[in-house]
């Protein structure tokens, strides 16, 4: 008799596997190998930025009260007294109608409040000494960059979970990590189940097919900011794959088959749970693709049975796996970045189930359109390739329209979602 | 007298650079290295996929003609004959009201036309013999997929120049590519320059700042799909300057500097393009921030001279750098993506300068938002980090008002767009 199962929301599904959730912990790499990993601590600064109040451009430093009365009609003349590269500092103080040359980024000299910048100054010399005549009048603090208005000492500027991205990382340079604080990725094992798997370096034959769902899954993790550890592929037959589950248990941070979860005589991965006393959270959940993945939880950690057609095991991957990686690396933002689009093609075909369907997001003005890319059948690879977002369709008794205005899931952002999208309750068929 | 440079609009900026465009050779990369690379030849199936009629489900294959008269009241049975796992092949042929048990992926047996799920028969034995009984009638073809539907032999999947994604990888290992072709990253020097540099390990000093735009920018090179070669902070001293440059130029792609562009006193590049005998393309944009950008060519080779404000230098990467970089990857689309956004803000004054302001993109409904984050000063190192778009504010005689529809361009992409922003003559301040 085939096993009945009973399918459960989506909702209920992420809050079941989300449970399990757990936080990473940080380790120290160098800052030339800090790029799109995940801070471990908040970036606070150490220090005022600017450091001292300094010259945004090439200029001279003065006192705005000299030039007070200077207008096209009546320049008015500084002697120029010293001169500040970057880098360089001046111990000379600035007295009335006197001038310090100063270079962009240089701190301002002290009694100086304002900066001319080259551009507008004419210089001149009268009796060996140089001068710089001024036709305009300047406020107090005008082209000066003040000390702190970039970020104040102590201020948390980043706080951690957030991907380094060139501006953090510039952050990070301005406030001396040469070693930054990031969470370890989580080791996440894969193991492709299915006698019909060849690898990927051996020639077809008949009945067989290279594994790619491994190589998608793994390029996956790697993207959600994680690492693989990959196990051979693994025939349908219990006490190899059983001993190679427990190997990956032991150690990785979670654990991913492919294939072999659904009610078949040789889907193997229910017995395998049984034999490990692994506790299933579910197996079945209302939605198309997808709706044989299987989680279960052995001593805590989260061991996946993804589908082992491609569009199942892709979708399946991003609603369940993803979070658990990205929360791990304390992200706040762990789901699938969410945002609404103008369908541009018919789904005439009522069809009960929610569908997750392989889709691309243009831009027309300031709206969001999306339609599918290529076919939508479970087992085509193909458009997954081409597929930037998902195309959320809740189950329902009618299809749906070109302009219909439907939920999308962004799958190459990096940015994320507090919340997961979860269906509306009449839109569930179970 | 200071140089009085005349600044060239964005337009012809982009082109002056793209004139020196090229594109990478092929370098041979393991599958398990591929991941975020570009592919350097077109993906052809050297196989239809599937590559054999296969059954997507668990079930029995059987003969539709058959089931013509099978109904609720009516079952009929069919003699389970044999038995495919997934990988395996029978070599049995199905006769009339015969059947042969099969797994999801296994090849369809000679004679069946179609299959009907587990879930849809009653196993029965009747004299030791195994029977199947169906109550309904199956269409030819109903429940296989076919050979070649997904993809044809001989057809093209994916074009060179393309990122490799999960999905793409999928069809890497789909059709045995142990070794994948991708074109060799471009390595781009990268030369920090200015007297007033630390290196991110040093202590502050006063008017020092650590260097942050090399760390910024080599993090933009390989969020672009480059490598950089770092060399050594330089001082602004001119025959150091020069061999340093000189040694980038013989060891990289392209090169590019930060500081000393402008046109002050201890502002090298100039000089440094001169000594070289290298053409400087330009020296001066019509926009904010990054006027200064430089571009100049020596021997072929590109030399950008960015700003050493972070704001400038950031823009004036992704601008002029990036696209050089993605067309050399073969990208059909190397500049940034392109969207239209509603400003959430005010900005009432007008400013004559096309300004490119570092924002956040939100979606809300099928539309697109966008605000700044933070200030937008463009020695602010802060508010990149949060930025993933750029806001572009065409120079104008008015300000612009919250609903206001403006241009972004989307820094966090990775798809892009054949064309760059470019501006409309009007508003353009020369």
């Amino acid at each position: 008799m085939v096993e009945r199962r009973k399918p459960i929301r989506i909702k209920d599904a992420i809050e079941l596997v989300m449970e399990w959730k757990c936080r990473g912990e940080i380790e120290w790499v160098s800052i030339d190998e800090c790029d799109d990993r995940f801070l471990g601590e908040d970036i606070c600064a150490d220090h005022d930025v600017p450091p001292f109040n300094r010259s945004p451009y090439d200029g001279f430093a003065i006192r705005s009260k000299d030039t007070y009365l200077a207008n096209q009609s009546n320049p008015i003349q500084f002697e120029i007294i010293d001169e500040i590269g970057a880098g360089q500092v001046s111990f000379k103080n600035i007295g009335p109608f006197q001038a310090i040359r100063i270079m962009t980024g240089a701190a301002i000299p002290t009694g100086a409040d304002c900066v001319i910048m080259l551009e507008l100054v004419k210089e001149i010399q009268i009796n060996h000494k140089n001068y710089i005549s001024i036709k305009r009048k300047l406020k107090p603090g005008e082209n000066i960059s003040f000390q702190g208005e970039d970020a104040k000492q102590g201020q948390t500027l980043i706080e951690k979970g957030m991907m380094i991205n060139p501006g953090v990382k510039a952050l990070l340079a301005t406030f001396g990590y040469d070693k930054v604080p990031v969470i370890r990725k989580p080791v996440v094992g894969v193991i492709a189940t299915g006698t019909e798997l060849l690898k990927v370096n051996e020639p077809l034959v008949p009945g067989k097919i290279r594994n790619s769902n491994g190589y998608m899954v793994e390029s996956q993790i790697l993207r959600s900011g994680a690492i693989y550890k990959r196990y051979e592929n693994q025939v349908d037959e219990i006490e190899s794959l059983l001993s190679v589950v427990k190997q990956a248990l032991d150690e990785c941070d979670l654990v991913i088959t492919t294939g072999g979860v659904s009610v078949g005589d040789y889907d193997l991965l229910p017995h395998i749970y049984e034999k490990l006393g692994a506790k299933v959270l579910f197996n079945k959940i209302a939605m198309r693709p997808g709706s044989v993945t299987t989680v279960a939880n052995c001593k805590g950690k989260l061991l996946y049975g993804l589908s082992g057609n491609p569009s199942a095991c892709y979708v399946g991957f991003e609603l369940y796996v993803r979070p658990i990686i990205r929360y791990w690396l304390y992200s706040q933002k762990p789901y699938l970045r969410k945002a609404k689009a103008r369908l541009q093609t018919d789904f005439p075909k009522a069809n009960p189930f929610n569908r997750f369907v392989r889709s691309k997001l243009t831009y027309e003005g300031d709206r969001c359109l999306v339609e599918p890319v290529g076919l939508d059948k479970s087992n085509v690879v193909t458009s997954i390739a081409w597929a930037d977002c998902l195309m959320v369709l809740p189950g329902s008794t009618r299809g749906y329209s070109k302009d219909d205005l439907v939920d999308i899931l962004l799958i190459d952002d990096q940015i994320g979602s507090e919340e997961p999208w979860i269906e509306i309750e009449r839109s569930t068929k179970l």
